[in-house]
Order: structure tokens, then sequence, then C-alpha cells
């Protein structure tokens, strides 16, 4: 009998899926798969848009990126195999491109990979997903947004891959209530234009804080103060940036910080992170909150055991993907998507639930000892490793060194990283050089990329 | 047998509901009602939050409100008849009193028929709602935000009391996506100060266009145009705001408008209205769109019957409260619960479903006779006194004449409305004139406000 799998969401990690059910069909291995999508199209946080709170059905709005964005990685890091950017754009392009390249690489990956956009119903959500444990299979509850009509579909698999990086995680402040300027949350930052000139407090110290802080320099805000609540970034930041212990309280317009200092701002932009959000899963089958490496309650942090308390087994046939912190992105996922069709497909067989069991602790236990980037750079290219070993894929993934020197040059610089060059595993190129350092561009268009990329 | 009526939400509607079925209880007419709050506490819109987009658990902000907002309407027309306004604080007040003053009103007229906090399942989400046609149960499910645990139960009817003012309806504009400034939605405006010596453009031209333009003349914005579709508002503004036709593009910092001019805005506000959203509703039990007074779908704009295609019948067991456009508020919600109250304990009753079908059509016909303020006042005031007379509630109910004299004094002077004074129904009382006209009054406190009422 046919597998029905209902995949959610069609973002890069639910595309990853897509195309690796693709793959074991051209090897004959076919799967039924339903794919869920609620925005417009493929793409998911890459589809950028200037709506905050809710889009124009009502559903709280994905996206997390904004205007001018350019990657913080270098594209030798998430590149495909086979697939290169060389092989995409028919030249050799610099390492951090903007927003619309990447989302134009994805897009070509895709369709190399023979997924259309007709096999995904875009404007459908997903309400609700329960599993029978009797019958051992998933009701799934969807909306078409456009005409306004329910489905009600049954599938023997559920992968989840409705992002991460979505919906805010925004603590209170004392006196936040009554600040005197804006107050906000770094999903709902869209475009460093509207700061120019004004004096910006960011509290957190993780990618947002860092990357946000140094769009409100580059669009010429007036002072940028990033407030840490445990470590300090610590990078060597131009003179309008400089970073501060937590914020305690707000007066007016004045916040106050832990280390006695205070000072007055335009803006408080929260950089405090995401949660893990899964409104149409019943409780029992939903991964609970933690941006962090290995996740609990799922073998390979992909498959479902309901470990901790309160949560229920769904017999294996539940899976997240790309669920945890990342600095593997694309490949890894594409990694964890042929995982995933490989055992549904049983062409890969993982142990009973016991050891898995076991595995997870293990695993869940060892976030524990990732103390500094290397070692966190170095589980998750274990991981993306183990998989691709799983799953007998045989190509150069470990970037482990790129991400290395990446570190090392936003030691050495936070604001010119971005113009450095690193080597491909697979063309063996180093990434070109864009004529205008990232400080300087201010056109973030794919055509106006590509025609200064000589 | 007892039945068993589900709440959703408990915002001034629902509370009304929770009021009736307390007073029904006090005659020995008992039903077993469970209210479902996804905030904190009761209140709906009247809780205000710094928060905008999603709140701690990752929900939809509800809220609409703003700092520093007081009515925009008088007391006069929303006053309940068994408990004035001075029964409450023990003195004669304004007319239009901040948001802390009426929310601490509402609590004082909760509390008076005996509904208590502890009655209502506050940060409890419904996410799914079905009927069982064969059985004619409600099957609702429910999360518990708190505890992270689902709920699910069965009842006998529903009450939808969720609102609608607070999904932002968010058309696009040509050219917004590029706006250099901040774009948002009224729903996100948290407060005035924010836009101090701005230039705004508002879209619209309902209430939120019109209180949203006076707030930011109050706080010293530099400029306010509000762009209208169809009519002017037309009130004689101040200097600093002015209308101009719909708005058509926008390019970089400039906004054009249907009449040929131009301007340049730091910020655009789209004060475009609100939709209907019920996620949780099965689409065919869904209310749809239409900020309108005469509901479809609903007999006396309440009680459910599946008119318009693809939407189903509940058995006359399926509410909606609080749905339409409003002139009247707590009082009409009062005779709303009352209302559904009394149908559900049969003590009245409704013709059967083609009587109500019929009428149904008719009233929704009637919406296109509602050509001016007048009739709409009209029309709501003989709605209000419709459903009194049913349930047989004999109070002076009818402040049409307040009604038109606010909007004589409106347009008067759109500055000064405010501070006018207007006939209690009940006291007989004149409102009590403020020290501080409206315009001059920064201080938006519960115990502010009352310290200055002598």
């Amino acid at each position: 009998m046919v597998r029905r799998v209902c995949l959610i969401g069609a973002g890069p990690s639910g595309m990853a899926a897509l195309v690796a059910f693709n793959r074991l069909k051209e090897r004959g291995e076919e799967c039924e798969v339903t794919c869920f999508e609620k925005q417009e199209q493929p793409g998911g946080l890459w589809n950028l848009t200037w709506r905050t709170g809710t889009d124009e059905f009502g559903e709280p709005v994905h996206c997390s990126q904004y205007r001018d964005l350019f990657s913080n990685g270098p594209k030798e890091c998430l590149e495909f195999p086979d697939y290169t950017f060389e092989d995409h754009f028919g030249k050799n392009i610099p390492a951090c491109p903007p927003r619309e390249v990447l989302l134009d690489y994805l897009q070509g990956y895709w369709k190399l990979h023979g997924v259309k956009n007709e096999d995904i119903h875009t404007r459908h959500v997903v309400r609700n997903v329960s599993f029978d444990e009797a019958t051992q299979i998933f009701t799934v509850k969807v909306t078409n947004l456009l005409e306004k009509i329910d489905l009600e579909q049954q599938f023997d698999y559920v992968i989840v891959a409705s992002g991460h990086f979505s919906v805010p995680h925004i603590p209170h402040f004392d006196g936040i209530e009554k600040f005197e300027g804006r107050a906000m949350h770094a999903h709902d930052f869209k475009n460093a234009r509207e700061f120019t000139g004004k004096k910006i407090l960011l509290v957190g110290s993780s990618y947002s804080a860092e990357d946000i802080a140094l769009q409100l320099y580059k669009f010429g805000a007036e002072r940028v103060t990033i407030s840490y609540r445990t470590n300090k970034m610590d990078f060597k930041w131009p003179d309008k940036i400089h970073e501060v212990p937590l914020l305690t309280k707000i007066e007016g317009r004045t916040c106050h910080f832990k280390d006695g200092t205070s000072a007055e701002y335009d803006a408080i932009i929260l950089c405090t992170g995401y949660q893990h959000h899964f409104p149409f899963m019943p409780s029992e089958l939903t991964l609970p909150n933690g941006n962090i490496y290995n996740l609990p309650n799922l073998y390979r942090s992909l498959q479902w055991y309901g470990v901790t308390e309160g949560k229920k087994d769904a017999a294996g046939k539940l899976f997240y993907v790309g669920m945890q912190d990342q600095f593997y992105t694309f490949t890894m996922f594409l990694m964890q998507g042929l995982w995933v069709a490989n055992v549904i497909k049983d062409i890969i067989q993982t142990p009973g639930r016991e050891e898995c069991v076991q595995d997870i602790e293990k695993m869940f236990a060892s976030n524990a000892d990732l103390s500094d980037y290397h070692k966190e750079i170095d589980a998750q290219t274990a991981y993306v490793l183990q998989l691709a070993a799983e799953i007998g894929y045989n190509e150069r993934l470990d970037v482990s060194k790129i991400f290395y020197k990446w570190e090392d040059d936003k030691a050495e610089n936070i604001l010119t990283y971005r113009d450095q060059t690193y080597t491909s595993n697979f063309t063996g190129k180093e990434s070109a050089v864009f004529p205008i350092p990232w400080l300087k561009c201010f056109d973030d268009s794919l055509s106006g990329y590509l025609k200064n990329c000589v």
C-alpha cells in the first residue's frame, strides 16, 4: 500500500523533504506526499513581506527577514553538492549574497529535482493534527484560505516543517508598557531606514541582535546599544555600537541597565529569539521550546518519541525537520529530508523505541557539552555526517573549516566579514569578490547584485 | 438534563453573556456554562498591551486599543440600566472617560452580577470546534496555554464571542513594500508619542482614522493626512489634519493620491478596519466578513442558520454575539446575552428554520437602506429594543437622541466633542464636566482621572 505522507510547510526544510521524496521516486520508491503551505509560494522565511502581525488572511506573518538582508554566513556552507552556486548562476559569485539571490538558488534547486509549485497546496493552513493510536492513522484538518473551505485528510505519516524562527519570544521588561518610544521584536524589523538618525536599544546577543545592529549602523542610526543577559558578543564594534549588561527597567525614554548605567532611546528592539509554536499539534505530540542542537523527544532530532513528561508516542510515524539551532542549513535540511524519506520507505531502519529513547536522552544531555562555537560546529558537522552515512549519501558535506574561518573573520572585523572569501568544497574555487563592500552596498536586488558579479 | 454551553471569549460580549446566564440562574434557570478566554483576564479589547503581533505564548495579540485612548462616544450611550456610572464611581463623571475608567466600570458590573474571574478559563485558547449533526453535540478542543495541555469537551451549545475588532484587514498598496518609512496597521498603533514631529498618512475614513488622527494631533505630529476611498469624514479638522482621496501608489517616501497630489511621509498607518476571523471554527459554520449591522446567517444577528453558499446549519445551537457594526455596545451585548440565554433555556422560542432564514435574508437586504448615521442609529436602536421586548426587559434602552447629539457635537467641533455633556437615561443627570479639556489631558490613568472628577 502506498504510504500517505503529510508535509506541513514548504520552507527550506519542507522543500528539502520534497526533493528527497522525488529522489526516492526516481529510484522507484514512491510515497504519496501532500504538502500544505500557509504562504503564497514556497520559501518560508525567505519570502519577504512588508506586513507585520497578521497577513491578508488574518494568519500570523511568518517572515522574520527584512529588507537589505545579506547572508550572514558564507554560501559555501550551505551549497548543495549536486547543484553549486556556479551551476545555478553560471558564474562564481561572492560568499554572502542578499536574500533574493539565496531564494533564487533554492528555487533553482527545487526545479532541478522536479518539485513544482503545483505540487504544493499553498494558501492552505493546517489547523489540527490528531493521531489515532488504534489505527495508527493521522487525521489532518486544513483550511484552504483562498476558497474558505476545510479539508480533512488521513495520513500514515506526518512531517512538521513549519519552521522555528517565525514566532517571536517576547519577554516583558519592567516599564516597557510605558516606554515613550517604539517597542518591538526583531520579527517585526522590516527596514533599517525607519531608524536612520535614531537611538536604538537592542536586547539580546545572538544573530538577530548582531545583524540588526549592523543594519542600523549601515543605515545611519545615531547610536546602537546592545544589552546582553549573560555574555557580550564582544565583536570589535564601530564607535556607534556598544554592549551593556541586561536591561533592568524602563522609565519614560530612559533604559536602565544592570551595571547602573542608563540612556535614552527612540526604540527598543527585542532580539530575544523565537519559540517553537505548533498550535495545530496536540500538546502531547508538540516539540517543547528550546533553540538547541540536540532536541528532546526526537531520535536523530527528527523522529518523534514522546519522552518528556506529558508527551505521547506516535508510533515513530511523526517527524519534525529543521527544528534545532543551526550552523548547517540547506545541506542539513537535505540530509534530514532524505533520512526521513528513507525511514518512511523502510529503506533504512531505526532501532526500536527503547534504543531510540536512550539515544535521544544521551544526545539531549550532550547539549551541555557544547560550550563554544567550535564544539557546536563540530557537533552539528558530526550530526550531518551521521545522517549522510546512514542514508549512504557520499558527498563532502563537512564545512566545519569554512565555519571556523567565518568565525575568525567575524572576530577580526565584524564590518567586513561579509566581504571575505571561502573555498567551495565542490567547485574548489574561492568565492568571487563583490566590487562594493557590504557596508556600502545599498542594492539588495537579485538583478542589481548579479550585474555587479563579474 | 442540564444544558452545556461553551462560551468562547470573555470580552464585553462574552462577559455580558455570563451576566445573562447568572441572571437566569437567579431565577432558577441554570445552564452549565464554560467560558474559555485566551487572555490573562476578562475584558477583551479593553485590556491594553504594549505587545504587537503575537503575545508571550505566540498567540496573535487581541488588543487594538492604545495608550491615552479616551472613549469616543458618551458613556451615557453604553450605561447599564441596573448599574449606572454614578452607582459604580459614587459620583457623577464626565461623558468620555479614558480606557481604564470604562474597564473598571465593566469589572464592577461583572462583580455586581456575580461573575468571578475564577469562573473563566483564562489563558485557554480554543483550537477547534466541530458539530456532529447526528448527535447534535459540539466537540471543542482547547489548549491550556500555561500548562501546555489540551482539553476536549462536549457541549450542547456554542456561543462565539471572540470579537471582531482584533484581526486587522490589511490591503496592499502599490509600492508599500518599498516604502522608506514605517508601514503598519492601526491594530499595532500603541502610543501616539512615537509619532511626535512626524508626517503621517492614515488610510481609511472610519473611527480608527478619525481617532488616530486626533491622537497624533494631540501628541504633536507635524502633519496628518487622511486618505479616503469613497467619502471624506469632512470634520472641521485643525490645520495640521487634512483629507485627500485614495492612496494610489508609493515611491520611496512619497505617497501619491487619486487627485494627482503627492507628499512625503514618515509613516503610513492603515486604518482599514478589521476582519471576522474564526480559525477555530469549521468554514461551514464561520461567519463571513463584513462590518455591517444586520449579519448574514444569523437570526437576530445572533442565532446561526447556514444560509449563504457553502454554510451548514448547526440546528440553531450555535450563536455569535457582538459581531455586527456598532453604535450600541455594552447594553446591546447585554440584550444579546440575555436573548441567547433565554433561547438556550427555551424561555423564549424562535421560529423554525424557514422563518428564521426568511428573516435573516430580509434583514440582510435592509443593510442597503442604512445610508446615513441617523438611519444606522435608528436601525440599531430598533434592534436593541426588539431583543429587549422579546426577553421582556423593560428599561429605557433607547439612547438614539444621545447619539444624535454626539454626532452633532462631532460635526460642530471634532477637537472638543469629548468635552460635551449628555443626560443619562437612568440618573436623569447631565454628565460632569472634566476640568481639563481632552486636548490638554495627558493623564489617562483611572486614579488620575477620578481625582480630577469633582
